[in-house]
């Protein structure tokens, strides 16, 4: 089963048609709302299978929009040791198994947000499923790697970015513009501004650690 | 001497006063503009003390008028050792040795260049500058913290967040609403979503590592 959820994130970070986008094949997919993205799925005419958060952003009518429209709701409480993401991950990932999972929503707004997103698959409950997740906004897909040798492909944006969220042993980048021999990366390092070649796909390898792709149009 | 350094990031993540603030006092700081950041800040009847980057994003008449107007422009290459931004805060921090360094225009639009903004004060040669520098954008102003014991204040934003940047020990969060006991903290991880109590004051120690404290509004 493949899964899609839309984070509190500002919809000026939004791929531009992305009610059109979630609107088609809707019988296919396994829908979440977080927060505030479960209010504007329901704005947008679609009912999540499941909404998750604190939803301490929404006022109590919009709460009771939500709790008369959804299934299941899971509520997050304000001191915990999950995040309202983290929750979501959880709720698809582990209970519901699903196959793969692509987060909008997950960029703009505050920073602290979109790190706890960013960094999230660096934790040991997480990590084994960072390869099943995609984070996708406006200009940016993020798809993470675990360790071992991978063929990246072009995905029609410009440029795409090596991201070593904490250490990596052996980074290399072979078949793209710029190429990085072997390299131990021992603290949080971007390789940016990188771009595929004619063959449109290149290999990043390396033996330890976690790295995100990012794929960037200007 | 202040300096201020305006990216080339979207306007869509700038300070909604920006263009106003940057105007009042002008003598009192120093003006660097960054890749198309430049142009915004010639655009906004600002002359730059000093251009830096590739301007690959420019057209050739954009440059010109660049050329026109400034007095000194770096010029970075495709194949680099330093990123744009890296070489603004080479020329600033250590070439011109400003006291303080306010930096817009890193956040939105390519993923891969937010982090690598980010990300630079972990390697050697800027680590010492972390202190220094901040970053503000429309929701977020980043401050660096390096290890040692600090008090940070409230700025009127409603949240803020401690962004272990690669890893910490016994980080301590203290006269917060959330509180963190001595912990140390092996892979980036970010406590988000913390807010300032009646004191409008808290303290955050720890004694390896690097920090970035996130205050944000909704």
């Amino acid at each position: 089963m493949k899964a899609i959820a839309l984070l509190g994130g500002p919809k000026s970070e939004w791929p531009t048609n992305l009610q059109a986008h979630l609107r088609q094949k809707r019988a296919d997919y396994f829908l979440i709302g977080v927060d505030r993205g479960a209010l504007h799925l329901i704005e947008m005419g679609l009912v999540p299978d499941i909404c998750v958060g604190d939803f301490d952003s929404l006022t109590e009518q919009e709460l009771s929009l939500l709790e008369s429209k959804c299934a299941e709701i899971r509520y997050s409480t304000p001191i915990k040791d999950l995040t309202d993401s983290e929750l979501m991950l959880q709720t698809a990932l582990i209970d519901y198994q699903v196959d793969s999972l692509r987060i909008y929503g997950a960029t703009g707004g505050r920073l602290d947000h979109m790190l706890v997103n960013l960094f999230t698959f660096l934790k040991p409950e997480f990590r084994q499923y960072a390869e099943q997740v995609e984070l996708v906004d406006r200009n940016n897909t993020v798809q993470y790697l675990l360790p071992g040798s991978h063929e990246i492909a072009d995905r029609g944006s410009k440029y795409f970015g090596v991201a070593v969220l904490s250490s990596a042993d052996k980074l290399s980048i072979t078949g793209a513009k710029y190429e990085l021999a072997p390299t131990d990366v021992l603290v949080p390092t971007v390789y940016g501004s990188n771009e595929f070649l004619a063959q449109a796909s290149c290999q990043i390898a390396f033996e330890t650690g976690l790295v995100a792709i990012i794929y960037s149009a200007d």
